[in-house]
């Protein structure tokens, strides 16, 4: 058997060694004590201006120029494989590197334009990243798994291996997008950090000292140094709006059966109480719009049993634009929700959401308070649900070459349980079934006090307590976990950064529990100081339209100071 | 501890004793050799002129009469209650008696009218008949089982005893239903016959030798007799078509999530892998339209977090009329599938897909072959999904008073089991979705020889491989089942009825295997002369719009003959 360190070892350098020598740092990079923030100008000064142009351009302006050959696919495809290449080298955020097969694919596009005069879907030439669950031929998917190298989902010799494709990749394809990697994930997927024994920890590119997230942290760091215009992860539990979040994108879970989830890898399969679900992130609502729609437009629903069957509607986006027009009366009601009872968030996430708050009476829409089902009940089943069981998938797939657990995921997953029986998962999904039902009669009941005859709008929450986790100290999931359980619809977004000249410690608290305290303790505004922050904004069941319309009105009136 | 026995009893003669004796049967019913058939005019003679108008209309022409006050909605509930109550006496087809209420319901009813001139809503006066699973105040929901009897679903001191109603209850007081009885099913609900030890064996009036069909059984039987104008059944491996097929009449499985099952009783409730679907029951398709279209109007997804935001749709139906009025080249696409391979239907029913096979093709219509992916992999799947809990949700419930277990059930759960663990449940959920991405990759596949450039726009097969099944020999129901693990939208089609001078004993037939010389062997064109022969009509999943009306089309052309 061959040593576990040695194997992943190997698969990391022979993904590196596929970045061109022109793409390589010239010198090793300096300590975040150096050089906190590797975004912006410091990744600039590897690039030339044109690159710069056509990496700092947002996926509906991409396609403005590829769709009508203003710009070459190719040259966008090169810009945007040596932005990530460097970003790779920055913050270790890709398992998976194909940009030959990229650029030979743009190529191909625009012989196809050429020849057609027209592009071949509406995604013509935009490049998109994938998390690594996505199967793409050519290259591997072991998901940070060493015991995944050489094989197709732990199984060797299944003839898929390096061959088989994805739905969605398939449908992308169709698009005319280009894929040109896939990024990191802490092995298990279970995880709010990103961390494996293949590329080691993916850090936050606006402050080094913190964690990127988890579980798509790759995609999160990589959009955010633009090496990406957007990308697709997974959430089933905040895994694609934690890292979101934590690097100031816009990010969308999508409800469970919107987007197309067929033969992609994951962990647990087959346990359905709570679904993960696959959306994208990108640097502007639009982008998410953008590939939502396309998506959608290839009838996912004909190709993937779990997809619903429901089209891209304008008249949802229409309607909240609509009520905005409107003027008197025609108000947005949104429930603020500042925590969940259990822990309280850290300094810059309560002003973050103070900020929101002001905005909205700002725009003169409305907030209310929020008071639901108690969020602990929900919590409890979402935990027991990640371990029905008892660890089992993710021992067996570490278990191949007898690699560690990595600390972020043992605190949970660390010591193998029993597994549920069926009577015990029925009786969860009773209670989950139930709790549902109180939480959609709860948002029924607000149409009483909203003033507007509609129940609440939205939701306005923090989706973490802290801007962004401090390596190993990801204490608390249940800001976000809910939303898996109840299946809302959800955006990330972006509202300000960590100032450590205004959000200080409050000295004067005293924590509720144990987790409070960790909580508490853990905020450090010397070391969180230009942190992302950011909030969630939760729509319910299949309002993905929406939710999205909304959150982009409210990140237009936050300004563009981000990003 | 109170004897099983006598709990049962007492519970079944509690119930008889709400029969006011007016509507006794003046003489014991003839024994089933003297008289089979108690449908039609043996039932008639118990009733007035005007009790065989009322109950002979049909749902769409009784709310015809009702919501503008041509019928008083008294009248037409006494009518019916009288029609249930000797319908009870000839089949027992009732769990629980609420005439009372009805009729007081439908006062208040008639008052309502009086006072504003219009209905209370689109069901005003309608009476509707409930399987015993739907709880209703004022009764209890014993499913059948002695040991739930006093109890709220087999507890006691909930609070909820004869108060709690279910979902749809309230949805259709809302509407202007009258609900009067709860029908017979098997305890456990998992077999094809009704049977438990409260009222003993539900017998199919069209031919008292055979089963009405379960587990909706009593609907079935009730709604034969006319005793009810349209009610609700279960169906989770064929439960609704099984009995709709045996008694002659229309039904639908829809697909999970169409219709609210919110607040019902169940079996192995919080099972999630096949979900059991609630759906009407009817003589005509009119009147299944109406009621779901209807209880669309309610909004169910508001109040079930189960149910898909889906209205009823009339473009769905106009879209196939449209096709049929076409004329040249606007055809329908059948896809035919007159076995599964392991099973040889008996003679009537090879009869009755002819019959509809060439009723289609004088219709202008066509029909293709139908060779999906094997059929035995995905009953495997059914049955261990059915088998996950090892019997122990059925076992507890017949344990509380120890009653003895009916044999229809005891065939497949009468050794208690092992138990599936959460891997093992995962990994078949991960083998269903594979089966089900690849029939629907079949379906999708035959757009390529239908000649409508269309996927095949139905498949008809039989659903059960006998016209109805005799006491304890319903001995294979792979024919219905699958539909279920693939959730597509299902109606049952009337076809013809039992001739014994015609479908006679194939006596050079060799089996295949045990099974299905059992199913040949059971025929007995003597024993079944007379009795209903149905087909199914399948659609894929949400697609109730569409398959009602084709059904529609099909029983229309077949003709009025059969009921």
């Amino acid at each position: 058997m061959a040593n576990w360190k040695e194997l992943g070892e190997a698969k990391r350098d022979s993904v590196n060694a596929l970045i061109p020598k022109a793409w390589l740092l010239p010198t090793p990079l300096p300590p975040p004590t150096e050089q906190r923030d590797v975004t912006g100008k410091y990744i600039q000064q590897f690039l030339t201006p044109r690159e710069i142009e056509i990496t700092e351009t947002d996926a509906v302006g991409i396609i403005k120029n590829t769709t009508t050959a203003t710009w070459k696919a190719r040259e966008v495809a090169e810009a945007f494989c040596h932005r990530a290449a460097l970003a790779h080298q920055m913050v270790h955020c890709l398992h998976e590197i194909f940009f030959e097969a990229a650029i030979n694919d743009a190529e191909l596009l625009d012989e196809y334009y050429a020849q057609h005069g027209k592009p071949l879907g509406p995604l013509h030439g935009l490049p998109i990243s994938l998390k690594d669950q996505f199967h793409v031929r050519g290259v591997e998917t072991t998901m940070g798994y060493v015991g995944w190298i050489g094989t197709f989902e732990g199984k060797k010799g299944t003839g898929k291996e390096k061959v088989y494709e994805s739905e969605m990749v398939t449908e992308l394809r169709n698009l005319g997008a280009i894929l040109f990697c896939k990024t990191s994930v802490p092995h298990t997927l279970m995880a709010g950090e990103t961390i494996n024994n293949i590329i080691g920890y993916t850090w936050n590119p606006k402050n080094r000292h913190l964690a990127a997230g988890g579980s798509s942290g790759g995609e999160g760091a990589l959009i955010r140094l633009k090496g990406s215009p957007v990308g697709f992860g997974t959430d089933i539990g905040g895994s694609i709006r934690i890292l979101a979040a934590f690097n100031g994108l816009y990010g969308i879970r999508p409800s469970s059966g919107r987007l197309p989830y067929e033969g992609m890898a994951n962990s647990m399969d087959g346990q359905n109480s709570i679904l993960s679900v696959v959306g994208p992130l990108a640097n502007s609502i639009g982008a998410l719009k953008l590939v939502i729609k396309s998506l959608l437009s290839q009838q996912p629903w004909l190709h993937d049993p779990l997809v619903a069957k429901i089209p891209w509607r304008d008249e949802k986006e229409q309607e909240v634009l609509d009520i905005v027009k409107a003027g008197n009366g025609g108000q947005l009601v949104f429930a603020i929700m500042p925590d969940d009872g259990f822990v309280r968030p850290q300094p810059p996430i309560r002003r973050a959401l103070d900020v929101v708050v002001k905005t909205i009476e700002k725009l003169g829409h409305k907030v209310v308070d929020w008071n639901p089902p108690a969020h602990a009940r929900c919590n409890e089943l979402v935990f027991k649900i990640w371990g029905f069981d008892g660890g089992e998938d993710v021992h067996t797939a570490l278990g191949l070459p007898g690699e560690p657990m990595c600390a972020p995921v043992a605190s949970f997953y660390g010591i193998k349980k029993e597994q549920y029986t069926a009577s015990q998962i029925s009786a969860i999904n009773v209670l989950k079934r139930q709790y549902q039902k109180e939480y959609m009669e709860y948002w029924n009941g607000t149409a009483s006090h909203t003033g507007t005859g509609r129940p609440v709008d939205a939701i306005i929450s923090p989706l973490a307590p802290f801007a962004a986790a401090r390596p190993d100290m990801y204490d608390y999931t249940g800001l976000s976990a809910w939303v898996n359980l109840l299946d809302y619809s959800t955006a990330v977004l972006p509202v300000t950064l960590v100032d450590k000249s205004i959000d200080v410690v409050d000295v004067g608290y005293t924590p509720k529990n144990p987790t409070d305290e960790k909580i508490h303790r853990s905020y450090d505004p010397e070391l969180y100081d230009g942190a992302h922050v950011a909030v969630q904004v939760i729509g319910r069941r299949f309002q993905e339209e929406k939710v999205l319309t909304i959150t982009e009105i409210l990140g237009d009136a936050l300004g563009k100071h981000v990003v």
